[in-house]
């Protein structure tokens, strides 16, 4: 297990990263106030062909989707990227404009401090890294979104936000008028206008939170609460066994193409500082880490050797390099650690593992529960939003829902109320593996002990049985609990359980919760959300097979599945396909009827026009598609 | 689109056909009344390693898991398989001893006996069909197990099903100790003990269906019913476009290797009927077919052309074959056809869409319903199974749940009424594209309308975004349906809406329906479900990374995905693994607590003892793991 890491090579890092549009599709940007340019996907459409009659042929022009978009500027060949010095800093303007930070010379973190300037990683290192800022000092120096929304300030991040979150303005008129009122109705009451006043109010209340650490100047505003569309997280991260720096940049870049609303970093080894850099730069998606794994780095490993002032000393480090949350495993009590004693797969995370094994060597409480404050004070300076882990969530079906996860969660609550007597933001995260049944009642108790905070799971998985297949078992999970509330579903790839996520295992893990949290949007009502599935289905019942690969979550997937059958050029086009022949396709045959059926008006006329349309239909109708 | 056919080579096919055994797995089996044997998957575990003090280590023994296999004999070594002459006839001594049926000299359909001697499909040809079976001539000719079961008698095959069904009974002694009482409580009142009785009582309550044709001899019998484990269907057949007959078998013993319960054939094209015939003798799973894709090959795929004299030759040509539920549309009533003209989608299923055309163009009621008691008498002659078909169901999210649909869904209870007056059994299939929020409500209405017949659905699809993905946004569906009482999940493959499935995509298919149908029982709380999970839990828990891939639903990929990072056989004994290094290993780190917990008994020693644990796990406890 060598710790030895490959120089960075931004040439060659530029050329892996993948930066082709998606099919048909290009970047829109829709303006707003405060210089908002907010990015849609638009996907192009083919037109519609009517036949109104053996002879008569028209067009009907298709108008194209626009769809949220994740994958920032690496889609857009108009942008000019260079890995060296990182993304363009859309916020900076903004944060400067708010004149309650400073720039600092350079980091305030003795670690960070050390590596700027440690000749042993200089080929690993970014080369020029931004000046930190940080809250200016005196009473209640405070950067946070909360603490902006608490005092009725509408934020140019909640602006872009407000902007971004609306399906339905994203359309354009004809299509909007095409469409409107075709979703569902909801039992979640969300058919609230998305403005920026609406975002504040969501922020202020706690029940969303929008991760934007003032260091991260690089990220597209996003926010993560059961009243918008659920989002999803990608985990990267090499260990200690594999993987270098240049993958996980490109694994980043990879994931928010494939729709990664914010990337966890859980990389481990001795590199982590500068791992992470490289991909806070270039990600405009926010970027949480979990400080407690370097923490360990720094003590070699040894639980029992972690102090206070060396994971503050981590906060301070990563919170200037632009963490936008971290992951706090303050909940882990001592109390708790007996709890978990004869459960059947003990502690299965690893930052509630440690957590649990400094508090039995010391037995003493857990220092990030008594230094809670403390860590409150370095989010607030930096806006850091606080993503608290559940160190006790459950490793198996047998363990779900049980005293340890709950008494967890309860402690989580408290330490919720005290978050946000400071104005920081916090999420809380869930578990894990819950059986189908077992799955609701963890957002209920979730919003009743942690006060509505968002609900950030992990998965869960529905079954153990199915090692390789996570993503599936998870993926069912996480639409229930999408659907239940959760505000956003960190995803679970196939390599789950067995070994570390490659490039396509990303990708599986991906396409598997956009699914998932799609389909909890659609349960949930949202807005705008059931656009996408119209204009899909529609082009499926008009056979415009190409439309059909276009508006995929997976275009490439979809069109070499289908030329693995079918693969010539004219079976684009054709009026049936590989499933059932022309003979058999339920698509032609209903079109047919549609027609047959189309100039029925008054339903008194029914039978009549029936019996009219048969023997029209017999005259005309019969083999049109062969 | 050639409908040349390769002529089947038994040799060759039976090269092809996979007949490994599962890792560490043998087939046992259960003896009941009757000659009944009941064919267990058992996989072996290897020991438990406990080190008791860094000097003493011992051993465990772990009892082996027995799963329900629905394999047949081509996963046992020892079988003897001929494809030549097919399986088997388990059943033969069980319907001959019955005294209620007599063998034909020969097939009793027009259309089979002209194929019996056709020099033209000699090739492809099973040689030596048996002589069909029917029920003896006279008032209550009804071989049904329905009919039996309302007259009180348990047949064999329910012996067999409660033997089957009873995944407690299935395992040692030991394991049942060890485990009982660990699975969840339900909603469901599923704590019913698994005997004959109780399978007779709910099928002479229509509440589940034994699919065993007399002509099917071959079967192991297996039941479908919300209070028994969910089952799986997997559709094979080839189309005109493409695919052969060997493929097909193939094909079949592949879906039955990765769990089909039940295999549908819904090939088109001209050699239907020697397709069938092949895989139908070679078929240990119940087969079922939509005759009336068959019917409108024999009226070159003119619908119009369909008549009622047509349709009975096919239905008695396919049941003195042994086909053992046939799926029939008879709920498209010509006043619910002008319903789907302002869907989005039409109508979808193409069963539905041909009999819709028919009824169009001859303005006449759909004559499957107008002959539907002409159907009962030909079912119970065989004991064929109706699976009434959803012609109308949605074909996109748009369209769920509408009043075609509905309609339907109360026409088809009506005939329910009808053929269990007949005692035949009866199971209703349903959508399709739906919803999560618009699931459950499709169960709920299908038990109202339909009186309690077993629920069949296709899925359903949750979202229509992810053509390439759809065994997973149907995944979701299916678990959901199934927790609600869905009591059979027909798979969707990858290749769905974009072609047809090959060897691969029917695996894919069936893991992930497979995990679908497992989450539901768990949800459930069917009686012993948990236990593989737990099974796979404690080898996780306990590092017996053998265990783990053996016990995974499909250890060939949990292998090789563990094998693609850490490959050494050294690191399948390692206590950690590649996700997070030996550093993070929260499951090393938990069984420290364990060990360091697992003598405090009584709750008011436990500060006390705590702090002694404390003291001595820092004095031994470290890096025991290095």
């Amino acid at each position: 297990m060598s710790e030895v890491r490959r120089a960075v090579d931004p040439t060659r890092l530029a050329s892996r990263i993948t930066r082709d549009p998606f099919p048909a599709s290009r970047k829109v940007y829709a303006e707003g106030p405060h210089g908002v340019r907010v990015p849609w996907r638009e996907i192009a459409l083919s037109d519609t062909i009517i036949q109104d009659s053996p002879e008569v042929t028209r067009l009907e022009k298709n108008a194209p989707l626009r769809v949220y978009d994740t994958s920032g500027p690496y889609t857009d060949p108009q942008a000019a990227i260079d890995v060296r010095t990182g993304l363009p800093k859309l916020r900076e303007a903004w944060i400067a404009a708010r004149g309650d930070t400073e720039q600092l010379a350079g980091p305030s973190s003795a670690f960070g401090r050390e590596r700027a300037h440690d000749p042993a990683t200089a080929a690993l290192r970014f080369a020029q890294p931004p000046a930190p800022r940080r809250a200016k000092a005196g009473a209640g120096a405070n950067v946070s979104q909360m603490h902006y929304a608490r005092r009725g300030i509408v934020t140019p991040e909640m602006e872009y936000i407000a902007l971004r979150e609306n399906l339905q303005r994203a359309q354009l008129p004809e299509a909007l008028e095409q469409n409107g009122g075709q979703h569902r109705g909801s039992w979640f009451g969300m058919r609230h206008a998305i403005t920026g006043e609406f975002v504040r109010q969501e922020v202020a209340a706690g029940r969303a939170v929008i991760p934007a650490n003032i260091n991260h100047a690089e990220i597209e505003p996003m926010i993560i609460g059961r009243n918008f569309l659920t989002k999803v997280n990608a985990n990267i991260g090499n260990s200690a066994v594999t993987s270098d720096i240049e993958d996980e940049v490109d694994k980043m870049v990879w994931a928010i193409r494939w729709g990664a609303d914010t990337v966890m970093d859980l990389s481990t080894g001795k590199h982590i500082h500068e791992t992470r850099e490289w991909i806070v730069r270039n990600s405009p998606v926010p970027i949480g880490t979990v400080p407690i794994y370097q923490a360990l780095e720094k003590v070699n490993g040894v639980a029992e050797d972690l102090t206070w002032e060396l994971f503050r000393d981590t906060l301070i480090e990563q919170a200037e390099q632009g963490v936008d949350y971290f992951t706090i495993h303050a909940g882990v009590l001592l109390r708790y650690v007996p709890l978990t004693a004869k459960r059947m797969t003990g502690i299965v995370s690893r930052g509630g593992s440690i957590m649990a094994k400094w508090c039995l060597a010391h037995h003493q409480e857990n220092f990030l529960y008594t230094h809670f404050e403390d860590i409150c004070e370095i989010m607030k300076a930096y806006d850091v939003t606080f993503s608290l882990g559940d160190g006790l969530r459950p490793g198996s079906i047998a363990d779900a829902n049980d005293e340890a996860q709950f008494s967890e969660l309860h402690t989580l609550g408290e330490l919720t109320q005290i978050a946000w007597r400071h104005d920081v933001q916090v999420m809380i995260e869930g578990p894990g593996h819950v059986p189908l049944h077992m799955v609701a009642v963890n957002v209920e108790e979730e919003l009743k002990h942690c006060f509505e905070a968002p609900f950030y799971t992990l998965g869960p998985l529905t079954t153990d049985i199915a090692p390789g297949y996570d993503h599936i078992t998870s993926a069912i999970g996480a639409a229930n609990i999408g659907w239940a509330g959760t505000a956003m579903l960190c995803y679970v790839t196939p390599k789950e359980h067995l070994g570390l996520p490659d490039r396509n295992d990303v990708k599986q893990g991906l396409i598997a919760y956009k699914i998932a949290a799609h389909a909890a949007d659609l349960a949930k009502g949202y807005p705008g959300a059931q656009l996408w599935d119209n204009a899909i289905s529609r082009a499926r019942f008009e056979f415009r097979w190409e439309d059909q690969f276009r508006l995929a979550l997976d275009p490439d997937t979809a069109r070499a599945f289908h030329d693995e059958t079918l693969p010539k050029e004219a079976a684009k086009t054709a009026h049936f396909c590989s499933m059932c022949g022309p003979k058999f396709c339920s698509m032609k045959i209903s079109q047919d009827i549609r027609n047959a059926a189309q100039s029925q008006v008054a339903a008194g006329d029914l039978k009549q026009e029936l019996a009219r349309k048969a023997e029209e239909f017999r005259k005309t109708g019969s083999e049109i598609y062969l």
